[in-house]
């Protein structure tokens, strides 16, 4: 059983805190105690206002208060719009 | 006699509590109080702005504060729009 | 004389609170002083944005603070926007 | 001199209390202070948006705080958008 | 010297308060303490939204608040947007 | 160098204290504190919903709160969308 | 690794404290303590709303409260919506 986003959802796995700062990503002043930084595990199809660009394995940016959290077989994920990620790693 | 949702509104009925971990779905922290993972039981026609993509018999999840409550023959429901569904189970 | 609504408006004759479980409707919790059911006695044109989808006679599940109450000859009536009935019993 | 509505505009004479429950029309409960019923006396041209579907002469009844407040040559009127009146008496 | 308002904006020259009465316009209640009657003095080009249809030397009434003040020549003006006119006085 | 406004912005060198009568512009009441008028030296392209009307050397009015202040070479300027310019004096 | 803003977004590199009067620019004011110069590091590939017009190398004025910041390989950037730029420096 998987997880299928709705629209432009995006299902995302956040970065552990110990791996945050890999790669260089530091989260500045008054937003350190949360991720910002995560991967994509699963993508909605997108809507007629809404081309999905993000795919499944990119490496992601998202605002601080993006997103609703769930559990799924013991690992935390969160589901947000695509609108929520600000940037790919790439 | 059955519910049929207008425009782009779902009836769902909601997982009952012993259930909710079944497949794994554990909603985390502060979400705990509420089912946040139901059944779809009807589905409206939807509407020129949104088209319907979740179907009868869909095991979806869905936001807490999504829907109004409703009681039918003795089941609770919850009736919401397809915009306040964040993914399908599948 | 009779009531024509404008627009996308509707015009509902609510169930009696003694009907109002007929056909197992209950209003759950807080929602139970106020009838949540009804008939449509008359409806609008529609707009460009609205295409009208309930008809006279439809029993329809309504939101519970939609519409503006009136009474005329002597029995009392809602109006409101096609958009607050969630649903039709059919 | 007449007023000549702008826009999707309509100048209405509203019913005076004593004529306010001819026809049966009574407004129940908090409603009762303040007419809701009264008659069409000019009509703006529509906008592209809101095709005017009123016409002098037409009976309405229209939302309790609708539109504005205006004296004309000792008579009182109101001045509101064609959407704020909810229903044709026909 | 003059002002040529942009888009869908009127200059406005408001009555003076010994003419308010002229042609039976009295503004009533809370509401006498401002004109609410002028002529339109210049007027912009209008927007894709919005097609005047005022023109200058019309007589019109427009909302308690509407629109910004300035001073031109000794002359106080008002300049509003057209959507802010709510009849002309033909 | 040079400042280019982006999309819908107009950069303005607002009138001095000292010229704001000249022409006869008084802003009163409340409104004295602030200059309202002012010269256009930059204009930026427009975007499909506001095409360009103000032009460099145009005498304009604007919005007591209209846009952002900055100082480039000594000398203050304001940058706001054109919507917040009012009126210009041809 | 580089940062790939999404959509409308653009990567800004702020110019520093002791850079921000370079070219005469000095934020007046109230808006002194935070830079509102700074260099597009990285663009986005527009949307259909917002075609991308500043390009890699540009130097930019933007709002005092735009943007998200965030630390990437020991730089601080800031990351915000093409909108929220209000001018080139050409």
């Amino acid at each position: 059983m998987k997880i299928q986003p709705l629209a432009d959802r995006v299902l995302i796995k956040p970065a552990p805190a110990e791996e945050k700062t890999v790669g260089g990503i530091i989260i500045p002043d008054t937003a350190k105690e949360k991720p910002l930084k995560g991967e994509v595990v699963a993508c909605g199809k997108g809507t007629k206002d809404e081309e999905m660009v993000v795919k499944v394995g990119d490496q992601v940016l998202y605002g601080k208060y993006a997103g609703q959290e769930l559990e799924f077989e013991g690992v935390k994920y969160l589901i947000m719009r695509q609108s929520d990620i600000v940037a790919i790693l790439a």
